[in-house]
């Protein structure tokens, strides 16, 4: 089965591919590795703003994780042409604006690992950091990059 | 002389490797490098929980960078099979449970990378970056991950 | 144009090469990937001190970013002997020193990621993550590490 007969499958549909907001490209590819760069949440086409153990729950905030998720294979479709050129996803870092008292960062970046495994399969199954950050850039609730084999 | 000899030479016995809290798996290694997910400190089974410059000082931090080191060590052993097989330790992300006015992430962090050096020699020394971060996953006071040449 | 010619065009002298603060290394290759240490902001060779939010402004900290920069390429050069040898600057990750409510950490990292490109033209474009962490060592305002294809 292709990835995108998977996506079709589990009811997906890619939104476009993201632009930089600043000096620097989606993804760059050295050798067989393509270092993507990190994405923040969007809804409704602007950054997700929030911050967990203020204002989101840790629900919410794997759902923001989802929905990034989404947004970084529409970056890697953008830059690949085509999913099943994805030999593994090998790591992703998961940045949560968090209060100092949030300790859930791990259910949070859950929300986009899920995601990469349903589609993936065992391709999907990455290494992973993930961690409280003080705050992201435009206020946005959750951050991730990833390093993929190609 | 082998690595488990010089692990004994030092007086080392490494703990069982970990497993994931979560959606993803403790190495994945694409060619020749293999991503060691980040490691959070742990004190007798159970996440060391504390944050410098509150409740931890700088020493105590160190120690717990240096059990991250034996814990990713272990890891490294069940992936590899053999710790011979590391060719480099490349880089070190050390991510310390910091206040706002805590400044030595790289002090905690030589607790880490002390040990791969001493452990690994030439081929323990590696590029790394330390800061201080809002939180960690279940209030751990430090996370480390790894990128390692195999 | 060699990039030894580009800089000068630029007007650019490189700062000496820093030496490791710690028990780490500046750089370290595995196979065409060069993973270069977290650099932490320098003004007169003393830390950088300072905060985003707090006493810093996003245009001085992206002064700061630009400075890290420099001392990047310096290591850069130190390491690979030419900076003709980079092929590729893959990837930067940026660590902002932020109160929790500045939300400017990409137009800080603009400041490195600016002159990156301006020296090596198509050849500096790279993907990147921004964001905002609690603290920094000896108090830095801004730490950039970099991935290099050389």
């Amino acid at each position: 089965m292709t990835t995108q007969d998977k996506l079709k499958q589990l009811g997906i549909t890619l939104p476009p591919a993201g632009k930089p907001a600043a000096a620097f490209v989606m993804a760059a590819q050295a050798g067989n590795l393509l270092f993507v760069s990190g994405h923040i949440a969007r809804k409704d086409g602007k950054p997700w703003v929030g911050q967990l153990g203020k204002n989101m729950t840790t629900s919410e905030g794997k759902t923001a994780a989802h929905s990034i998720a989404l947004d970084l294979m529409a970056t890697l479709e953008d830059a690949l042409g085509n999913l099943d050129r994805v030999k593994r996803i090998v790591k992703a870092l998961c940045l949560v604006n968090s209060t100092t008292d949030f300790t859930e960062q791990h259910l949070v970046a859950n929300g986009c690992s899920e995601l990469l495994v349903a589609v993936f399969g065992e391709r999907g199954a990455h290494a992973r950091s993930a961690f409280g950050v003080a705050q992201l850039p435009m206020g946005a609730c959750v951050e991730i990059e990833l390093v993929v084999e190609v």
